[in-house]
């Protein structure tokens, strides 16, 4: 048996037909090495895009089905096009949907999670000697009705079937040459991390630094698979992700800016057990993603309970705000979308006074007023304004000594 | 039980966005008259054209399965947004893809045949009170891989499923009113015909007139489908095509040309029994369609064969004819992709001596050189130049008094 390398290229990687040839050449190189190997691919460039558009056009609240339906199209376009192009350098390959390739998710359309893979079909054409190319982000549910994994989602289906077939690794190529120590965007100073754990990843990716979904990592983590992040534009071996235990420990590894988030206030929420629950069930519900939750006694038997959502779930959340305040018998909501979030990110910063206290400072110096403040054993974060928060990615990178 | 209306739409009908609102409108209004109602659908306006040019900028020679793969999205856009568009009409509706809906085809990509349609998913939405909206043009193997039906499949598909669910009838809704005496495009004095059997528009489906593929007008004879052609853009009532027993007999019903043809001519074949089937079972082999075989005995032992492909068929052709050549052991092969074949149609042609003589006295008036002449019961064609043709149907039309 040979080693399988599973291998993920996202839509600005299939981007044009020059771009879709090039990765298509990559994917020969990796195999003529001695692998078996499959490919997860997105929709080319903007694709997803114009369709949400186009959907939008005809109703102003399509149906999550057909929006599955309409988006799988995106990534079915790629994989027919990538597998004629590694035809065409003559290599035996065979492109699969996500219900060819037996990805069985549960229903929950346009955030479908994966429940198993059947590898029967992918282990027969790698047995034929096939590069076999999957399309990401899709499923078939039981129903066999299409489903779409949601954010992130050609990572987690790359990763998922790394787990599932046992591949040696799962290579994730995208329009940056790996992990860097903030945003290269946005630090000038920015460094590329050669190997990062998972778990300081899985931080990362949670904090917005928004080059591997944290579905995919915290998927990685649970099955053990070596992940790579590297670009689809040159050979650079770009940042390996593993387990903690292979890493050295510094102190702190990365700083993070996530400004797609909005802050929403639950004010006067009465102090009974199963309120919390209530309230974050209700959001569940209805599919909003909570992160940073903070909980303020400032009356007696009132609360006020803040926490983030993505900007992308808050109309979602308006909508059903009245319903929600009736429900737990809260008094008012507030939100905020000019917020971000700014965190640093190390195994060292566990108990270690001197980087808390020094994380602080430095937003004091710049006069930041802090709004939440969250922490874990490998991370600080904290709700600023949005400047704020740029201003203090710069001059935190610099006094770690990042660069 | 209520009657099932099968309703299809081409990809001019859903051309853009305001066209599909209309078409949804149309769906409903249906649906509300009292049946249940199955639609399905072409891939929009030129979408197919723009994937066919994808793929070839990709291979010169794309394989027919990946071919299929990328084709299939054309359709499953469609029906994605047509269902989304009769759900903002606040009607329950699904959409299917071609897997879906069961239906089930041989593996001859890129122009596959349907081998039976499971209705049980067709069924169990209809009992909801859905309307069904099915991706024309595509089934799935028995691999589970994507098929394409080829020319004139969303008809085929339209088709059998009114045959498959036992359909009260099928509308074939298009961008002309009807089945016209001759192509309204060419002969100013064209009239709309109100009724026709399944037998005359045989004919003249496979004469050209292009306005339903003969498969499908085949499909719906064998199962006794009653067919309706009219236009998605107004509410005239198109023309029925039903059973010949159910048609008064008139003379010359309607005269068609096709000029997307090409003559080919096998010169010097060997005079020995099973030579054409030789000939002919390695062009079935190659999917190359043929039409019109003349056979010519013009030395001893040794014939002329000539016969007409569709002019997208003649490139392949010409690929395998040295292979043909030396298979069947004749001396050359010639071809002529300027000629054109002229035909009219009618049950009252059979037998009637005075029709055949106009017909040939009008060409001969005209001074129209005739290449190649084949009779049925119903029909007379004759491939001639183009430039014959188009005057001769001008002529025919008015000598047979069809306006």
């Amino acid at each position: 048996m040979k080693e399988i390398i599973v291998q993920k290229f996202g839509g600005t990687s299939v981007g044009d037909i020059d771009k879709i040839k090039n990765v298509a050449r990559r994917i020969v190189d990796t195999k003529n090495k001695g692998y078996d190997v499959i490919v997860t691919v997105s929709a080319m460039g903007k694709t997803t895009d114009v369709l949400v558009e186009k959907a939008f056009e005809i109703s102003q609240n399509p149906s999550s089905r057909e929006m599955d339906m309409l988006l799988a199209t995106g990534e079915q376009v790629s994989i027919a096009l990538l597998a004629m192009a590694i035809q065409s350098l003559g290599h035996p390959v065979i492109s699969l949907t996500g219900a060819q390739c037996g990805i069985k998710t549960d229903s929950s359309h346009k955030k479908a999670r994966i429940n198993n893979i059947d590898t029967k079909r992918l282990q027969k054409e790698l047995g034929d000697g096939k590069i076999v190319i999957v399309a990401g982000f899709q499923g078939i549910n039981e129903n066999q009705d299409i489903t779409t994994l949601g954010r992130g989602g050609s990572d987690t289906t790359a990763v998922a079937i790394a787990a599932a077939i046992g591949a040696a690794k799962c290579e994730i190529y995208t329009d940056v040459d790996g992990v860097y120590t903030a945003d290269p965007r946005k630090v000038k100073e920015a460094s590329l991390m050669k190997r990062i754990s998972y778990d300081e990843m899985l931080e990362l990716a949670n904090l917005g630094a928004g080059v591997l979904h944290p579905r995919s990592v915290e998927l990685a983590r649970k099955f053990n698979v070596p992940l790579v992040v590297r670009s689809s534009f040159n050979d650079n071996e770009g940042t390996e992700i593993v387990n903690i235990d292979q890493i050295e420990k510094v102190v702190v590894r990365g700083i993070s800016l996530d400004d797609d988030i909005a802050k929403v206030s639950v004010l006067g929420v009465p102090d009974r057990p199963g309120i919390a629950f209530k309230l974050f069930s209700i959001l569940s519900m209805n599919n909003i993603n909570v992160d940073m939750i903070i909980q303020n006694v400032n009356r007696e038997s009132i609360n006020d309970i803040s926490f983030t959502v993505k900007k992308d779930d808050l109309a979602d959340f308006l909508k059903i705000s009245d319903m929600l305040l009736e429900s737990i018998g809260a008094e008012k909501i507030t939100y905020d979308d000019s917020v971000a979030k700014l965190s640093i990110v190390g195994t060292g910063i566990a108990g270690n006074t001197e980087v808390t206290s020094k994380f602080f400072e430095t937003l004091y110096e710049l006069g930041v007023n802090i709004q939440m403040i969250s922490t874990s054993s490998i991370k600080i974060s904290c709700i600023i304004d949005r400047e704020g928060a740029e201003k203090g990615m710069d001059k935190l990178h610099e006094k770690f000594q990042l660069n």
